[in-house]
């Protein structure tokens, strides 16, 4: 970030910029799941943070390629968004005994995790086209198509088990 | 929050508190929105920001019927989560001149907005439906729609105008 100059100065920087955000938050998600498979009680929760945590370990290497591809090194910038969402996270679980209220908690806040990178990732894939980086489009998609399945299985899992558990 | 206590015993102290943290967010949503309408310059981003500030203004009026319908007064939660999304946005605007540029980020500033309220407001009337608070779900899910027609909305100007300005 320059002190005294504005550092993105086009479509293409404010592409690489969003590429930097999304790696920063996805090895902060990579650090972050662990806690959470620790936390989570229903099984199918516990299991489920843990393909993710496979799943965002394989995102971050289909980022490295899209950094490659776009002949730039993969590189992460300060990502205050996933950093609040982390830190709100950990705040409502700290306040929480039962565990079946916790898991409930911990699902929101997997889905505003996810939410947060439906976003980018759909905002990333626009810009790519526009830039004609088509090869970083099929890569991103992928991802996207991941997060999104992610979200609606955590929906499903509050919805048919856990939401009823802790009410 | 409780310094030596845990302050959400069961899922109804999780659904308040993730009101409050959904009030918090909405005010800070209408304090940042005029910011935004001043730095756009797409003549329908700058009218589609100045429609969204009045529909979060009624979204906070419908979160005081919630509140009331559950028999509590409205209150915030500082809520991390929206700070940060608020805070990254204010730095990636500060790195653009170009104003072209700056109309894709404040998009894509706005879309990562509207996903954490609509990943929120999908928790918030899951929650209440367990808990049989059928008034407030109504009520919830109206803002839901709204949301998502607001993201909705964003993806169009970006794909249909914005983007290609920009690139």
């Amino acid at each position: 970030m320059g002190l005294f100059t504005k550092d993105i100065k086009d479509m293409d920087d404010l592409f690489v910029h969003q590429l930097k955000d999304i790696y920063y938050a996805e090895n902060r998600i990579v650090a972050t799941l662990p806690k959470m498979i620790e936390k989570a009680t229903t099984p199918g929760l516990k299991q489920g943070f843990m393909t993710h945590l496979t799943e965002t370990k394989n995102q971050i290497q289909r980022l490295d390629q899209v950094f490659d591809l776009h002949g730039v090194s993969p590189e992460s910038v300060k990502c205050p968004a996933i950093d609040g969402i982390i830190k709100e996270a950990d705040e409502v679980a700290a306040e929480i005994d039962d565990k079946k209220v916790l898991d409930a908690a911990l699902i929101a806040a997997a889905q505003a995790v996810e939410h947060y990178e439906i976003t980018r990732y759909g905002t990333l894939i626009a810009w790519a086209k526009e830039l004609g980086a088509d090869e970083c489009v099929d890569l991103l998609e992928q991802t996207l198509e991941e997060e999104r399945a992610t979200d609606q299985k955590l929906t499903m899992l509050a919805e048919s088990q856990v939401n009823s558990a802790a009410a």
